[in-house]
């Protein structure tokens, strides 16, 4: 099977905060052990929000042109040396990550905290806002048919929730908390269901959001600032904290078992205040994750079970031209997710 | 709330291998942190079976008169010192291990190991086939209005699949195959996908189990003798052997991918040749499984999920009267679990 | 062989906030399972100090006279019920821990956690400042004539830096920082070192234990506060709290690699301002530890090993009838332990 | 720092089962990423010796001219690209693994179970019995001036033990049966004290070795033979066997205490007959070992601890030129470890 790939191709290019320009790029090479991919969706992050308004993400900081977005399906264009031929035309979803392969961390299964990660959409390293990118062969995995492109985009995602649910040590019958019903409190409660959990209950202060959990897995939600809700009774086996919010992250420590186990996932404050006392009374484990490891095998597998829509977090699409309408859409707290379409 | 206890009960008593016999025995008195059970449903164990044929199981011989069963539901009768009365006529699972508590094995959370274990129907203590029994307070278990009788029976080696997947170290997306598609590999399969585990498959010589495994949670089912099978391609994550049977534990070690785990639960021969070569240049585990450790409300909070349906495995009940029936039953292939009803 | 037992014993009881009194009390009667023993050597921990000195710790309050000290050794003088007769003579370590043995946490491995717990010298359960104490017979073990009445109750503070150092998941090669340099430090480093840590270092403010810890493990000690010491330099695999002091915590934490394990064991301030988003962006874990579980058969072994020797740690020595005393001089910071001889 | 480098070297190759020559041949340029070694000592391992003997190990055939040796130090004598100037000039040990960095097991902290793996001194890839070496710069770690030449390349053996301790889950008084006191038997208990193990028993057959092993951190050493030997009563924590021996590993799993893990290092039968039945009722677990992860940092860090003395194992030099009586040595039961001296 072939491809024809053109020369030159669309980027959406942010500037510097708030300014995003479409351009022609060249379309880039793959490299050896890698794969040309032909962009088709790309979820809006977060963190691609947070650059755009921002120029930065802490220590990170947009000093020449940025292509934004990390969470990409798409179809293999070509390849680079040493990679099999076959894939051209294979669908596929990227694991962003393109790791050192040769420090102390990528050796022993822990590549996500490798200190010479590079990573979509991360200064200096441009993302998939563009009609193509280049990843390595190995990071780039098939995706079925049952499968659209937009749940391919989202299982990067999804990949952050069960990477958190398997830090969160989950098994059948475990009762967990999760604080913040946006995408990623939604795709934690379904990689908490793929875990065994059965009691999962999410809280967030918009209304709608906690109506729309329920179809992601959660079996209650509760709204954190009601007067008749004592999280604290809860004695939750895990907590798993995707709002960022400091009252969140406190009331969650208290609805925790003894031994029970907490996992920072939402970005907030730098410092918050933590009762250590609690911590070593009860020795609660805390932790935080930072992206995941070979975890799209497990979400792939994960996406196609009973009860598992990715598609329906879906709530607004966009084309490339107006990827700055799809940074700023997510304002809305009934908005879940956005996708930028490059193509179809 | 009270319920009247007579003072006399049946009890269906082995005396030998191939002889039992209904007897009236006084109704035992629960003791400290003990409550008197009025058995309703109890389901029948290759064990039970094989007390019956041989009157011994390895070492476990029966010499005195021994009541058998251990798979249980009930309801709370009476309670001994120190126990809620409150719990008088509540309905319960059994989890059948009366442990030590004292030596270092029960202190550091593998009371299953317990040298000094008492457990329900094994030499030389009764069983369940009788209608009352007491059991410790705490390793009763309520159970809520949506499981049934013969369901909350089923906990019992629904327990044993649970606690196989746990050693086998299950996560969403893994790949197990089980060996034995009867009673055991049936509830295998289910607490498999309870873990998350994405392919099941599941081989059996009986065609009639193949089949009605699917219903069980296998997504695959295989004859093992079949010319084009050849389980070393699978490559699996897992292999929990349920048959007994030595040529389905070398297919399954076989079947590992590098750095797999097999463990073993059915009964068969005392002694195997295992490629130990094999164990080595893959890093396999091999492991077994003996009873339980807390699983009672792992198996009664996944035994209420969809898709788990324990009556479905039922396939034949009998009065307490008839237990001699029930013992021989499951020679049968094409049945699964023969439930006694000792009261509804 | 039997030993005469009087019918009154002396007693050091506090009253309330720094009154101790000796009264005479009868000797207590050893139950069902459990040891009477003569107590010899009683370590004084920082916890008997607080008592002392204000009369509770936290929710713990002295409400009723109150018999301290809970780091004990001495001499089987009894047995109680269903216990080996031999054992009486028996030269003994205690762990002073009573759980309930029935909750979910006793049975899976976390008795520390036990919510039932009754602990030595924590309000209203007495403790070993007295001629006898009765304890359960399993949590009684025996010393080998290597260890010293004194090194047999340092086992207990032993055990706190043992279990720390197993939360720590330390591993021979491991690097791990200690803050702080009293007792607990020291004994943490010592099994650090037997673990097979191979660089621990210490940090204190004192001069004078920075010098004294280099003979309990430490492989470096530290000044923290010293112009060119920066922790965050170290990248130790693991940091193990022991001061209380909110800036060692925080220093700690910057010291970790990614992946890293923070362990508090030192008590202070109920909150502290943890940087969350490091926890995140390395994956640290923060633990703290809580009593330990099954560690007397690890420290009698560990404290027979050459380079550990628990008598050095002993500072000075006092008499039953002295016991405020020693409950004032672990003041002076050039003394570590304090030690209560109520026999030898 | 620079070194000259000629361009060829001697190198002593197998050319077929008992027939070894010694070669001119051109030294080897390092790719990117690697250095060049000039080689110092290398030990002969079993494999080296079997691969002399017979011109195979199971399914690795000698099929072209082979360069024997993986044990090995250096220093380093050139760099590739992207490879620190700085590294040469420094005496190194090296890691003989290459693995291909891409599959799954290598990107989850498995890539010695790699099936791309390239190992030294295995059909096809050439070993160290020669004047340079060609290695990983991430594989090739510095050592200390206080470890011999010697003792730098016997890091590889001791890397097998400490391995093997690892997956046997040792800790401060672990108590641990060894079976063979041979070069691997020696190292493993070197590497158990190293883990806190406090009690390491050894069988072999050989009195100099039972003898012998009491240097390398064996606390005793039976005859396993011996009428007065019942290892079964040991109930140890954990079982390494190091000899390869069927009788020998069904001893070692009759001494587990429940709950106790089997670790096999010893190459023997392919098959052997496992009491399965055991492993079930006690839960023991049985794995074995192919190589190791990440053991260079740890075994350096070891190797400099007071009792572990590297070098002690070493019973005879040879040069280079006499390769083939080094092959031969070790079949003397008195000797430990052969070292070819390539240079110093």
């Amino acid at each position: 099977m072939t491809t024809t790939v053109p020369s030159t191709m669309r980027a959406s290019v942010l500037l510097e905060a708030k300014r995003l320009e479409l351009q022609e790029r060249p379309v880039p090479e793959p490299g050896p052990g890698e794969v040309l991919i032909r962009v088709r969706s790309v979820g809006v992050c977060g963190s691609d929000v947070h650059y755009y308004e921002h120029g930065r993400i802490g220590d990170f900081v947009v000093e020449q042109p940025l292509v934004l977005g990390h969470e990409m399906s798409g179809v293999v264009a070509a390849v680079g040396p040493g990679v099999d031929e076959a894939r051209v035309g294979e669908r596929v979803a990227v694991d962003p990550q393109r790791p050192c392969r040769t420090c102390r961390l990528c050796k022993t299964g822990h590549l996500n905290l490798c200190e010479r990660m590079q990573f979509f959409a991360t200064p200096p390293v441009d993302g998939a806002f563009a009609d193509y990118v280049v990843a390595p062969a190995d990071f780039t995995f098939a995706v079925p048919d049952t499968l659209s492109d937009h749940a391919a985009a989202l299982l990067e995602p999804f990949s952050v929730g069960m990477w958190a649910c398997g830090k969160a040590a989950l098994e059948p019958g475990s009762r967990v908390l999760i604080s913040g019903g946006g995408p990623i409190g939604a795709l934690t409660a379904l990689a908490a269901r793929s875990y065994g959990a059965t009691e999962v209950v999410v809280t967030d202060l918009v209304e709608s959001r906690r109506r729309r959990i329920l179809d992601f897995g959660a079996t209650a939600s509760l709204d954190p600032t009601a007067a008749d809700v004592d999280l604290g009774e809860l004695g939750v086996d895990a907590f798993i904290e995707c709002s960022g919010a400091t009252p969140a992250l406190l009331s969650g420590l208290d609805a925790l078992r003894p031994g029970g186990r907490a996992v920072m996932v939402g970005l907030g404050a730098e410092t918050m205040p933590i009762p250590v006392q609690t911590i070593m009374n009860k020795e609660l484990t805390l932790t935080g994750i930072f992206r995941y490891v070979d975890t799209w095998p497990k979400v792939i597998a994960a996406a196609q079970q009973p009860g598992v829509d990715l598609d329906a977090l879906v709530t607004a699409e966009f084309d490339l031209e107006d990827a700055e309408f799809a940074l700023t859409a997510d304002a809305d707290p009934t908005s879940m997710k956005s996708v930028v379409v490059v193509s179809r």
